[in-house]
C-alpha cells in the first residue's frame, strides 16, 4: 500500500480552506418548510427570531436565498487552530475487509471538543461576542456540544451557561470537567433554576432528564438575564450552515485527487453533521453534476427519520421554541435507558426532513451493539477510538465496503467520522464486558409519542 | 495575524517524514554510561539483553556508534496513519501574553493513546512481531503508554499484557478501559500474579504501587511466558531513538520556513520525549552549528535532574533489571501522593543523563498548581487541553515568553506539546475546585532514598 498514490491522510493548505459556508436550502426546489409561531402558527419573523437567538444567526436561520455567506475572519482565525480536518483514506480497514472499495473519512475529532461541534460553536460564539453579547446558554446531552461551547467562548471570553441532561451530568463528571475547565458553569437538568425546570422535577421527581427538557431551561434561562442569547448545537438550519465547512473540506479535498464518491455516509441524531457533510454533494445531485447515493444512519432506538412522522413538531419539551416540521417521534419521545451515545433527540433537522421526503438521501437504522462491534474493529486497525454517534457510520461504512466484496464493486466510500469516544468509556465498558443491549421502541409506543404533536393546518 | 506567511499549522508532506530515526549517541563525545548486571557489576551483553528485549531492540539499546537506523517499512506505515504532527505556531497564546516572543508547539497528543508514546510502543511491538513472537508485556502508570502499546498490539495482532500501577488503575477506570478495547489485559500492580508482585503486597499491605513495582512485575512476566518479552516506554535508549521522530520532524519544519530556534523546552519523566524532540538539535549543537538553549522540565514533586545524584541505580523495585547510571532520587523514591499525572520515575534516561550531566541542557523543576494555571491558561487560548505531563513546558515556555516581554527580544521558543489530558480530568477537577497542592520532598527524604542505590566502583 504504500506505493499507493494517495496519501494516507489529505490535508488541504491553509489557504485552501472555505472562505464562505454553503446554504444548501438557496438550491432546494423544495424549501424547508418555515418555523412557526406555537401560538399563532404563523411563520416566525426575524424580529421574533432575534429574541431566541442572536440577530446574524435569526438572520441566518431564515436564509434560505443565499447560497453562500461568508465565514467572519476570527471564525476563520479559530478554524485555523484545528481545521482543515483530514481527510483519510482507510487503507488499514479496507486491507482487514478485504475489499475491493476505496474508503475515506472526514475526521472532525482532532480537537478537544471531540467532535465537529467546533465548527458552529465558535460561529454562534461570534455574532453573539460581535452583538455586544455578555454570554449565551446551551444544553449538552453527550456533552461534545457543550464542551465546544465552552472552549469557543473561552477563546473569546464569553460567559457560558450549560444545561447538562442529569443522567449524562452524572455518568460523565469528567466532560463536565472539560467545561469547567473552559470556565463554563454547568448545571444538571432539569434543575430547580429555571420554572420549565421546576414544574418537571415536580411532574416526574428523579428524572433523569431529556435534551428537549435541557433546551427549555437553556432558552428561559437566557430570556431572563439581560445581555444573554440562547445557542443550540444541531437541527437548526444555521448549524448545518456552518457545519457546511465539514463537506466543503471533503468535496476539495476529492477534488484534489479526482476522486468522485459513489457513496456518502453520515450519523444522524439532529442532523447537523450529516447536513454539513452532504451540503455540497447535495448542491450537485440538485445541479444534476453527481448522481451518488446518500445514507443517513440513524440508531434502531431513536429512529426519526426511518420510523418518524414529516409533520410539525415541538422542538422541546417546554414547548417554548418554535414548531417545526420534521421527521420526529414526538417531543416527549425518550429512547430506551440502555442507548449509549448521543444521537437521541426526538426530531431531526428541517432541511435533511424535507431532502428526506424529497428522496435525495436515504435512512437506515442499526441497532448498538453491531454498531460498537464496527467501532471496536475500526479503532483496532485505523488506530482512532470512535465516538459511538460516529461509529453508526462506521458500521454502514463497513455494510456497504462488504457488499463490495461480495459483488467485486470497487465504490469509493465516503464517511463522516464525527468525533472520538474518549469520554464514552462508560459505554465501551459496558460492550466490553457483554453487558450493552439493543433497544427498539414498539410501534406502540412510537405511535403514543406522536399522538402528542400539534395540530396545525396544511 | 491573519497575514502572517506562518501557517498556524506547519504539516510535513507524508514524503517528507523521516526515513530513519537519529540515534544521538553515534555523535556525542561522552557516550551514555553502559548497563550493568546487577550481579557481576559487568556491562551487559547484547545476548543478555536479548532474554529481556527482543533482538532488534536489544541490538538498538547497546548501539552508540550508528547515527542512523532505518525505520521498517510497516512502521512507517503505522506512523502514516497519524504523522507527521502539526509544528503549531502558537499565534494565540503568543496575543494573549502580548509577548514579542514566538511560540512553536510540536504536538504529540492528535492519536488516541493521546501522546508521543506511540512512536516507540509500534516500533517495540514491530519488532517483537517480526522475530515471531506471541505477545509482549509492559507496565504503565498515568497510562498513555499502556495505551499506545496496545493499539499497536491490536494493530499487529501481538498479545498485550499490561501491569497498571494500582492507584492509577482505580483512578483511572476508562484509561483501562480505553487498552481493553484494543484487546489489552490490564493487571494493577503490585499483583498476586507475579513472585514480586507478591512479596510487595505481602511487605506493604495496601500499597497503590509504584512504576519501579510494575517494570519489575512484567519483566517477570515476559520471562515466565514462552514467546514474550518485555517492553518499556520511556528511560531507554532504544525509545530515545524511536521518539527522534520527534525532534527529526521539528527540525524539517523549522528548516521548511528558514526558523532556528533560541530554546527548545520539553517535559522530562523518564525522557523519551524530551530525548526524542532534542536529539537531532543536539546533534547540530556538538558539530557546533547552532547555539540555542535547551530546557529540561522536571515537576518539583519529582526532581531526578535538579535534586537527584548521578549514580549507577536500579531500574525497578525488584532489582531485577540491569543497573543504569543516570540521574537519581533513588530506586524507592515514590512523589508524594497529591503528585498528579505521570512524570513519577525516580530515575532519567542515562543519554539525557549524561548530555546534562556535560552541560548540552539545563533543567528546570516548577511546582503542580503553577503547572495547571499554565495548563488553563493554554487551553483557552489555544483550544487543546494538555496533559499535565506536556504543561510542565508550557509553564516554562510562558515563563520564557513573558521574559521575552520584560527584555524585549524576540526568541523563537519551541516546545513539546506531548499529549492531551482527557483522561486527567481527575486532577484538572482538584485544582478546579482550588483542592490542588504542591508538594517538594525535604532533602532528608531525598537523602534516605539515594542511600539504597548500589555501591558500584567508579
Amino acid at each position: 500500500m504504500s506505493t499507493n498514490q494517495i496519501p494516507y491522510k489529505i490535508y488541504l493548505e491553509e489557504s485552501e480552506m472555505p472562505r464562505a459556508w454553503y446554504n444548501v436550502r438557496a438550491d432546494m426546489t423544495n424549501k424547508p418548510a418555515p418555523l412557526l409561531n406555537p401560538q399563532t402558527l404563523k411563520p416566525v419573523t426575524e424580529e421574533a427570531l432575534s429574541h431566541i437567538f442572536c440577530r446574524e444567526l435569526a438572520r441566518q436561520e431564515l436564509n434560505d436565498s443565499d447560497p453562500y455567506i461568508p465565514i467572519p475572519q476570527p471564525v476563520w482565525d479559530f478554524y485555523r487552530m484545528y481545521r482543515p480536518s483530514p481527510l483519510v483514506r482507510a487503507y488499514c480497514l479496507e486491507d482487514r475487509l478485504g475489499t475491493p472499495a476505496h474508503i475515506y473519512y472526514k475526521f472532525e475529532g482532532n480537537n478537544t471538543s471531540g467532535s465537529h461541534k467546533l465548527n458552529s460553536a465558535i460561529a454562534q460564539a461570534y455574532y453573539a461576542k460581535e452583538q455586544g453579547l455578555r454570554g449565551v446558554t446551551t444544553e449538552t446531552g453527550a456533552g461534545q456540544w457543550g464542551t465546544a461551547l465552552s472552549m469557543a467562548c473561552a477563546y473569546l471570553e464569553l460567559d457560558c451557561q450549560v444545561y447538562m441532561v442529569k443522567v449524562s451530568y452524572e455518568q460523565k463528571p469528567f466532560r463536565r470537567e472539560v467545561m469547567r475547565t473552559y470556565g463554563a458553569k454547568v448545571t444538571p437538568s432539569p434543575s430547580d433554576t429555571t420554572q420549565v425546570g421546576r414544574e418537571i422535577l415536580a411532574r416526574f421527581p428523579g428524572t433523569g432528564g431529556s435534551l428537549g427538557c435541557a433546551i427549555s431551561e437553556a432558552v428561559e434561562a437566557a430570556g431572563r438575564q439581560e445581555g444573554y442569547r440562547y445557542v443550540l448545537g444541531s437541527v437548526l438550519n444555521q448549524v448545518l450552515l456552518h457545519q457546511s465547512v465539514i463537506g466543503l473540506e471533503t468535496k476539495a479535498a476529492l477534488d484534489k485527487y479526482n476522486i468522485t464518491p459513489d457513496i456518502i455516509i453520515g450519523c444522524a441524531g439532529g442532523g447537523s453533521n450529516l447536513g454539513g457533510l452532504i451540503s455540497p454533494f447535495i448542491g450537485q445531485k440538485l445541479r444534476g453534476e453527481l448522481d451518488c447515493q446518500i445514507i443517513a444512519v440513524e440508531p434502531a432506538s431513536c429512529p426519526s427519520l426511518t420510523r418518524g412522522s414529516y409533520v410539525y413538531d415541538y422542538c422541546d419539551t417546554g414547548r417554548v421554541c418554535p414548531l417545526m416540521k420534521m421527521y420526529t417521534l414526538g417531543s416527549g419521545f425518550i429512547p430506551s435507558a440502555n442507548h449509549a451515545g448521543g444521537l437521541r433527540y426526538h426530531g431531526m433537522s428541517s432541511v435533511v426532513s424535507q431532502l428526506y421526503h424529497d428522496g435525495l438521501l436515504e435512512a437506515r437504522s442499526v441497532e448498538q451493539t453491531a454498531v460498537f462491534q464496527a467501532a471496536t474493529e475500526f479503532a483496532r486497525v485505523e488506530g482512532i477510538l470512535p465516538a459511538p454517534e460516529s461509529s453508526h457510520a462506521i458500521r454502514v461504512a463497513i455494510d456497504e465496503a462488504l457488499r463490495c466484496k461480495e459483488t467485486g464493486q470497487e465504490k469509493t466510500i465516503v464517511f463522516g467520522l464525527t468525533g472520538t469516544g474518549y469520554f464514552d468509556m462508560y459505554a465501551y465498558q459496558r460492550f466490553n464486558d457483554g453487558h450493552m443491549t439493543d433497544a427498539i421502541p414498539t410501534d406502540a409506543e412510537i405511535a403514543a409519542s406522536l399522538a402528542q404533536t400539534p395540530r396545525v393546518p396544511e
